[in-house]
């Protein structure tokens, strides 16, 4: 990420405490720069194989997956999968550490959350 | 949607009730059929343009924008603005009706709101 300063949009500041601190967009409208910086995170998950790894390392237990957990869950290639893999990185969704011989991945909560709120109900903590 | 008969994944189910019918990808993972449905779906979010337009329209008064009220937001053309409206109608996000002169858009809250359970916390409904 090589944006700086945004008050309102904090990419990864909503995992920690489970606060939701965007307006979902049904509240108010969005504005350009909050548009311009969600429309890659939810281009990054636009595509059914990196959905399901998201889904796959998210739900994997103890909340993170070793590349070698994943690849058999798809009929790709290594180098297809860890395709997605550095895209989904990229975009803050996921984070990774390598460790001996595999890398491990697991899910940035907080951006997740703010996606999810961002498109939620008016009221995140539901009336 | 050509899609039939898929007992799990209810595009427009969620909306009414305000229940949340699908298991969010952190509970557990995707499968396939779900992911290439959702993805469609996210893709034609992943677009500045796109995304403020679905905003405007959900903050709109009454739920319900007018494609006049729409296009001056913007420093685009009608004909781009159409077409952006066109990718939100036929992924299902929102729906419109054309009354005399104009053509009136709203948001398919359901659609919305599975997308927004899918990406939410363990408990949509918040523990």
């Amino acid at each position: 990420m090589s944006k700086q300063a945004l008050p309102i949009v904090d990419l990864a500041g909503t995992g920690e405490t489970g606060q939701v601190c965007c307006a979902p967009l049904a509240c108010e409208p969005l504005n350009a720069v909050e548009a311009e910086e969600l429309a890659p995170l939810f281009k990054a998950i636009a595509d059914p194989v990196r959905l399901r790894l998201l889904s796959l390392i998210a739900c994997h237990e103890g909340g993170e997956a070793c590349v070698c957990d994943l690849t058999g869950a798809f009929e790709l290639t290594g180098p297809t999968i860890s395709h997605h893999l550095k895209v989904l990185r990229q975009a803050g969704l996921i984070d990774c550490e390598r460790r001996g011989t595999w890398v491990y991945y697991w899910v940035n909560p907080g951006v997740l959350a703010r996606l999810s709120a961002i498109l939620g109900p008016r009221m995140p903590a539901m009336a």
